[in-house]
């Protein structure tokens, strides 16, 4: 099952809504708003199986993230070893994780906005984990079995701002520099450890084309570290890093520029695209 | 005028309030929604100053932090030279960033919980600032004058988390770790730059006594700086760092347990007290 955010026409309220089908015959089918949802997601979630109804086409709603404002998107920063080695950095030792807040969020077909003071943008195609339940000092194995659903994420970053100083936490946050994809249930994607394949294209040519299998750190045992610390509720999203391939590391380096459009395309979650756009449109709306 | 967040008896959403007086005989009025609050700080901070009636006594309400749930807390790492040399750290050439999610605000008098796998917390007093206007490529003048209020802050670290890898979001977001003060409105406080006085106490003892005229990045400067990158939105924090005077870079590390109890002072802006508590204590509701 297929699960959005969605302001409905004349509605403020954002809803989780299931989403059937796809391109220009998707029917949307509005479950209840966001805070209700994730305040008891899986019962929330077998609901959703059971509506009927002809629902409303998607072209109808807006498309919005489907997390709460509340949520915390924690990246993991180096998770595949070509891409830490890309980067001149060590295999870490635990998991790198850094922060995005849901201000930076955005969905598939939103333009991203280069900032003014950046070469460009970089892509960085990976795979998205949603928190079903709260978890406060979890093993790896329940940790695990308690993720919601999954779905595509570029973690489009200036790497201007990223680099300026120790911490990234700038240069992962520019305005709609993080779309999602729609979430896809746990139970139509599988372990993440029996690999799903993680592609971007950058104008139709392949630039990253990696496998879950090879990430460095299995999301079960990132979600128990984390919730030694804090309390992951339902709603938080964990970006679970982005294989080798990245732009700002070629010789020359090559980063996305207005007109540009990048695609992440992960094995049963979809395509992901993202149009570039200049400065100018950081002041526009930042909705589909 | 002295603003915060409050749950009204009986309601579920978050107010905005004037709270006028202190300690027992403390009134609350409360304005309107945090999220309408924040939409048109400006008009709502003077209306706020208009009205009349008795109010209701502070005990009938429930505190919470005064910002929406989808701020971002921005927080400087390293703002004071000699916090800086503590840390053995150089001084930088630009403000290093790091993100706290909402999720781990709460306010004066809430207990914070140690992580079972810290030694302790350790205490970073200092400033907060809420900004009141969306920036955008905004020039220092401009984002100091967007300066809704500021209230005490205690950025309680996980150290042991914060060190585990590059980055130090981990350790920033324990469970209740940031208590924030009562926002005071920028026009009973004045410039940073003029000077208040910051000091941290444990049981009692002074651990830091700092000022913020020796803060090395001037808070309309990084609110520029951060604007550049991402939109600036009413009702993001950010918090200007701390003094020198922690705990883990004593001979020997002094860090926060049970049973203590940490104050933070600044001028004009209050007292803000927390008591530690072990990490049973994570469970528990996070609102005073």
């Amino acid at each position: 099952m297929k699960l959005v955010g969605a302001r409905l026409p004349g509605e403020d309220a954002v809803h989780i809504a299931r989403c059937d089908g796809g391109g220009d015959d998707a029917r949307i089918h509005p479950i209840t708003d966001v805070d209700q949802f994730w305040a008891d997601a899986q019962r929330w979630t077998a609901k959703a199986a059971e509506l009927t109804g002809e629902g409303m086409p998607a072209g109808t709603v807006r498309l919005v993230p489907p997390v709460p404002s509340s949520a915390r998107v924690i990246c993991i920063g180096l998770n595949y070893k070509a891409h830490a080695a890309e980067g001149s950095f060590q295999v870490p030792d635990h998991p790198t994780l850094f922060g995005r807040w849901t201000a930076s969020l955005s969905v598939g077909g939103v333009p991203a906005p280069v900032p003014a003071g950046e070469a460009g943008l970089d892509w960085e195609g990976e795979v998205a984990a949603y928190v079903g339940a709260p978890l406060c000092d979890a093993d790896p194995d329940t940790a695990r079995a308690a993720v919601l659903g999954y779905s595509t994420f570029n973690d489009l970053t200036s790497r201007r701002a990223q680099k300026l100083t120790s911490q990234w936490t700038l240069g992962k946050n520019g305005d709609r520099s993080g779309p999602l994809g729609p979430l896809v249930t746990a139970d139509e994607v599988g372990d993440l450890r029996d690999g799903l394949r993680v592609r971007t294209r950058v104008n139709g040519e392949t630039v990253q084309d990696g496998d879950t299998r090879d990430m460095i750190f299995e999301l079960g045992a990132v979600l128990s570290l984390i919730s030694r610390t804090l309390t992951l509720r339902p709603g938080d999203v964990i970006a679970t890093g982005t294989p080798e391939g990245v732009g700002y590391v070629r010789n020359p380096p090559w980063l996305l520029g207005p007109g540009d459009v990048v695609e992440v395309e992960v094995d049963r979650l979809g395509v992901l695209r993202t149009p570039i756009v200049g400065a100018a449109g950081r002041t526009e709306s930042g909705e589909a």
